[in-house]
């Protein structure tokens, strides 16, 4: 009796020691939740073949058993529906702030997504014709790489110090924009967020949320982005202005974050916007966004009629 | 048989004639969704009494039944959980352009509220403390009535001759700003929307979304506010630089809008901002935002621990 109790912590910290929370449809064609089994070569989930499925809620209670599902393919983490609000951060690295021709906020620069441009890991990113090339507009489609949080308690005017124990864990997204509606047409003297990023599909995310046991520190990440192989963008999380408790804390005065609410943290330097020769995302193009010890999105620009 | 179906005709017309939508909690304490039947001396749906009782869905298949309900107390017309978008235009009037010493836009200036800023035609608006009097701010609480729309129909890539069937009705709101935040700490040389106007309850809407057969011509409403009884805007929805066709068609772009997604058109002239004496919203203020065929919301403004 006394012998079997090691036997049964671990039993329990296996079940609980994942927590890499993916949603993918398998081999049976169902869709299940899962904590992604790594290979042993990688902490990339993308590369993740197999989850252990977890029956319940991710944001509320739930069950990692010891059922193996093979991975046919990872969705977004959450469905978009679930995802009741998309907050987004700007300008929150100096490098970018300055390649940008932008000035050093005060305070954290927030805007929003619709929900509707919250995509998979994999699926292109539809280009509707109004953000077709253009001869008209002297900028065009860039990428942005950015560590995502994700909310699994309700939070509401809460302290720095509160706001981690709000967070179910980190994942990557790629806030795609299109810099000629966002600045060129902004329409003010200054740039609009909304027309340049809010359209169906230009937020992929995931593909897993690796929660706070796993990344206990959130600013101390890796992160990058590669455009048809090539490294774009490769930075740390260690150089936003505002780290994620305080942008966690500081969105929930007056306003209350609930589970499943995402925040993109800001994007660091590397964006083609205030280069002097940039070379735009178009048709085609591969953009993958990578985070360390949460994996990366891959997604191809495609023009839709 | 054949003298009887003019009465069928005059019945049909009868339950379809209303359309002002309303929800509301009726005397036996449970919540409807309503017709709203005006008293005769008003067209001010929040002085309606009573509503013909609607079963099925007001964004999919209804009916307006002969039941009729007394109103206790008007909700949103629809749950905040049903709009699923709060997008919100900037700068849509000259005059209120001029006032604020701003630019006239190319395009339409979008942005977003989330869902839970929502708040119904009566309740109060909370202000949390980090939105009340502070010394180190220069300007404060605002308000900014705004007719709104309501869509019915999924519409993506659609045109402006198209747009008006996409959409259910109209009905008034209420863009509760914080300039400080907006402006002040806006945090870049130009204002952020976001933080002064996203928090909870910053936005009433309501009492009716009054139907397009009612109103097929959203751009000949007069639209006005009252702070504790004192008239601070009057103005007409002819002033709009873009009309409600344009936007709906224009925010499509690329973007699928969805049933219960709602539209906040600007606010004409005669707001606080850009006053050189102004009279910022404080504690207690009673303010009624208001449109012609539509109606009232009156919320008072209360400040929260």
């Amino acid at each position: 009796m006394f012998l079997s109790r090691p036997l049964v912590f671990a039993s329990l910290l296996l079940l609980v020691s994942g927590q890499r929370f993916v949603r993918f449809i398998s081999t049976d064609g169902k869709e299940y939740y899962g904590d992604a089994i790594l290979p042993s070569n990688t902490t990339d989930a993308a590369q993740s073949t197999t989850a252990h499925v977890i029956t319940g809620d991710i944001l509320g209670d739930f069950t990692i058993t010891k059922q193996v599902k093979k991975i046919n393919k990872l969705l977004a983490p959450l469905p978009s529906e679930r995802v009741r609000t998309v907050r987004m951060v700007g300008l929150n690295y100096v490098a970018h702030i300055n390649e940008t021709n932008a000035t050093i906020p005060g305070w954290p620069i927030l805007f929003y997504k619709p929900w509707t441009s919250l995509n998979t890991p994999s699926d292109p990113i539809p280009i509707s014709p109004g953000y077709q090339n253009q001869t008209n507009f002297t900028s065009e489609m860039d990428y942005e790489t950015e560590l995502v949080v994700v909310i699994k308690k309700k939070a509401f005017n809460i302290t720095d110090e509160e706001a981690l124990d709000h967070v179910l864990g980190y994942t990557v997204g790629h806030d795609v924009s299109h810099r000629g509606w966002q600045v060129d047409r902004g329409g003010l003297p200054q740039p609009q967020f909304s027309m340049g990023k809010g359209a169906d599909g230009w937020a992929p995310w995931g593909p897993a949320i690796v929660s706070t046991s796993i990344i206990p520190d959130p600013q101390v990440l890796n992160l990058w982005t590669k455009v048809n192989g090539v490294t774009m963008q490769n930075d740390t999380t260690a150089n936003m202005i505002f780290g994620v408790a305080h942008l966690v804390s500081f969105f929930s005065m007056g306003t209350t974050l609930l589970p499943g609410d995402v925040i993109f943290t800001g994007t660091p330097k590397g964006v083609q916007l205030g280069k002097t020769d940039p070379v735009w995302l178009t048709n085609g193009d591969v953009v993958e966004v990578g985070l360390e010890n949460v994996g990366t999105c891959t997604n191809q620009l495609k023009y839709v009629p």
